[in-house]
């Protein structure tokens, strides 16, 4: 069996070797990163040493973890649970199944956290809730939840439109977050049917003639809706939201960074909240 | 002569073919785009429609404008000035010179604008200069000067170990700010010896432990100092800086994305200044 490097603790014991492209974990795993979504088995498929130990230190149970052969050494870096599946795939076998040019060669299939349209809007105190009505960077989704797990978001729901929560790329500029933080995809209709009861107040961030965000009451219950990095919110979306809200820029830019307007709003829902 | 479509104006008709990947404009467009920094000749490459676009609307002078043969048509849609001289290449000359590779067929030698350290610092009302000490990505160096541009900032540093002010990734990630806001590149011990003479304060974010922003006075003149995305700022430069401010989050995050942080400085600077 094949055995790595001490750290002070036992080497991490590989399970078993796997020899074919077919083998059914190797399978999952390519179709995990090929859908960048969740397998037909309930997990969702992610890559590199700083993903697989973000997953583990949020408590998201793994179903397979894969490493290159020559590469077991990873595995000692890692905080592995003793009851998980450790595969060892040859390199041409690595590289068939993850997207990255240069893997690191660690991969693993973990069971992602899932909340409902109704967890996600539950607050013990005032809602904080983002959501994303089709922002399509990966970076900049990833870099907002990182955000609004910082500033206290509830809650983050992703509109159609928005890229996938489980891209490679959404994750890791998450830095973790979208492990942690309850988000949920639905429907436009669904969300503003649900805000009424739970009094939460939809805010459209919009570029110009929305009322400014330091004298708007961000202390109440708030969803705050941003829109795609070229156009905005969709016109259907916005139809159905009465308040528009506007970061005052005092330069001549058009606009600001999707990513960077969501996380202004959140310092300052936070900053409001904290002089409470 | 080749000319272009009609547009409602006359067709803007095409310098001259270039048969050689050895002229001498394309062997600088190509030096350009390699270097990610000023030419010989004293001008940066840009690529792209909108890059190209948003040079022309800033003011810059334009040394040559190249276009892929078969897509003279880009040329319509551009506000071209009379004088300039427009060069088409055959794709494979085009492709050899330009760094994409699925190139749109319009690149540009523009003369970028050039500020001393000391046009940087200069600010009619209170400076508020941004500092960027080792932001290595593009796209983050980009985000933050659009940031700082629609925040009213009155100038840029890059500090050693900062990516460059003219890699494409920067550039459009900046959506055109990089061509107006006042920028410089500078030497830590240069800056931090220039700042006392306009009474400008050196403020160092710190993602724990500093003062919370919204308490710290930004209407005074201040210098907003960024770290490195991965490890802040860098020793040596915060061992010059006396005063760390800190956004404070409430969640259980480690720190913000660089871009994001130095944006909340910004807006949190714009947000007082407006008060007063």
């Amino acid at each position: 069996m094949p055995t790595v490097s001490m750290r002070g603790r036992a080497p991490r014991p590989v399970s078993r070797i796997v020899q074919s492209r077919q083998n059914a974990r190797v399978k999952e795993l390519r179709s995990g990163f090929a859908r960048a979504g969740v397998t037909d088995e309930g997990h969702i498929a992610i890559e590199g040493e700083h993903l697989v130990g973000e997953a583990i230190a949020s408590g998201l149970l793994l179903a397979a973890v894969f490493v290159e052969t020559g590469k077991e050494s990873l595995l000692d870096r890692l905080d592995l649970p003793d009851s998980v599946d450790v595969l060892a795939l040859p390199p041409d076998i690595f590289a068939s199944a993850v997207p990255t040019e240069a893997p690191q060669g660690i991969a693993a299939l973990v069971s992602p956290p899932t909340f409902t349209l109704d967890q996600v809007l539950a607050a013990k105190a005032a809602a904080l809730v983002v959501v994303s009505a089709g922002l399509q960077d990966p970076g900049n989704l990833g870099t907002l939840i990182r955000s609004a797990e910082a500033f206290g978001a509830t809650g983050f729901v992703l509109l159609p439109g928005t890229v996938s929560l489980f891209n490679q790329k959404t994750l890791r500029a998450s830095a973790g977050s979208a492990f942690r933080l309850p988000c949920v995809a639905a429907k436009a209709e669904e969300l503003f049917a649900a805000l009424p009861a739970r009094t939460i107040t939809a805010l459209a961030a919009v570029a110009t003639e929305g009322e400014p965000i330091a004298r708007y009451d961000l202390t109440q219950p708030s969803a705050l809706i941003l829109g795609n990095e070229g156009n905005g919110i969709p016109k259907e979306v916005l139809a159905l939201i009465e308040k528009r809200v506007t970061i005052p820029t005092p330069g001549p830019v058009e606009s600001l960074n999707a990513a960077v307007a969501g996380s202004i709003l959140l310092y300052e829902a936070a900053r409001q909240r904290g002089l409470r």
